[in-house]
């Protein structure tokens, strides 16, 4: 029994085209001594050149996926080989971690690695990128169910959602970017979208909590 | 009912003298425009020159404390005004975090907030630094219990450690370290050490889930 975590979206993605000529852009390239088609979308460094970006508030985050990648990798049945990450992307790209694998704890190395990977510079062994979107990973992944969370979504306690959805080939499907909710084209593909707080919670706070409830609650499965 | 929260020994620490003329640390100081004393020690860029150092591998790990306080701000607790966060270093400084308080998200600029609140070139109204050690910041809390958190505990379901001993005011201690228990300066002030798990976990991890624990069963707490 494998549990599938896929980041949704998520704002990681080299500077697009479109901004290689801005000013912010092309100074954090030169201090890195790179190509702004080679450096990571960072909205601590490049939101003016941002504001003209379609989506421009969903984008650029590689902080916040760095923070819920960490959360998975941490966790008890991520450790014991239990869970398998992926990382689908705004431009559609998923990043594929091979189980168990851990990723740099410093956010310095992090970005300097997934520079690399999506570059298409190094061949990882541990990490493969590939142009897919959403669907397609769904369909690849062969899940019996895809469960989505989202604000948006029916709350539900951690027993109900697990019980109710959770089968021996599921898809827990959490947002990687910072604001918004799925786009139609994820939604689509999703079995049942669950709240897990009436608050807005940050990506990372969520996949620690249903990593949790699912370890806690799983010997409630219902057999197929 | 507030609920305290403090990374214990944590590895947090601007350069300590004995490294000021290290070739690494000038290099990493230099490349910031700033005095070796003004930066913060960091493995990822230090490790050489920590071989030297007392306990150098239980110090310089700003990403693991980042790590650990993103875990803390993003929880419905910390949201609702209801947890207050203390980072006690390894050099016995205490950092207190005015309740509600986000701290960057990115590491850069948690980097920078911390070498200036640590050289003391800014006031900083939503964070202090005092010069005190665990036991100051303990007695000047005035909590009811300290309850630590260590693999070397006593196993226990949360249900049953929030229930016996979280009262109105209490403190959870977690490590702010990447290895190695509380020092003995430390175990002296705490009434229980619980062991959430029989996997070595990292601090942030442990974080999730006891505030997780904490928020789910706190009404299971015993009146005094």
């Amino acid at each position: 029994m494998l549990l599938y975590v896929v980041l949704v979206e998520s704002a990681l993605e080299l500077v697009p085209q479109q901004l290689w000529g801005e000013r912010c852009v092309l100074s954090s390239a030169k201090n890195k001594g790179k190509h702004p088609s080679q450096i990571l979308l960072d909205r601590s460094l490049h939101h003016t050149a941002m504001l003209k970006l379609k989506d421009g508030l969903r984008r650029g985050r590689p902080d916040l996926v760095h923070q819920a990648v960490l959360t998975v990798t941490g966790t008890p049945a991520y450790l014991r080989g239990e869970v398998k990450l992926y990382i689908h992307t705004y431009t559609n790209l998923v990043i594929e971690v091979v189980e168990g694998t851990r990723l740099p704890k410093s956010y310095f190395r992090f970005q300097g690695l997934m520079e690399k990977v999506l570059s298409g510079q190094e061949e990882e062994k541990l990490i493969r990128v590939e142009k897919i979107g959403f669907k397609e990973l769904i369909d690849r992944i062969g899940a019996e169910t895809v469960i989505g969370f989202s604000r948006r979504g029916v709350l539900m306690k951690p027993e109900e959602w697990v019980s109710k959805y959770v089968r021996e080939k599921s898809v827990l499907a959490i947002g990687g970017f910072p604001r918004g909710g799925f786009s139609q084209e994820v939604l689509k593909r999703l079995h049942a979208v669950v709240s897990i707080h009436e608050m807005p919670l940050e990506s990372h706070v969520v996949l620690a909590r249903v990593i949790y409830d699912y370890e806690r609650f799983r010997r409630q499965i219902s057999p197929l």
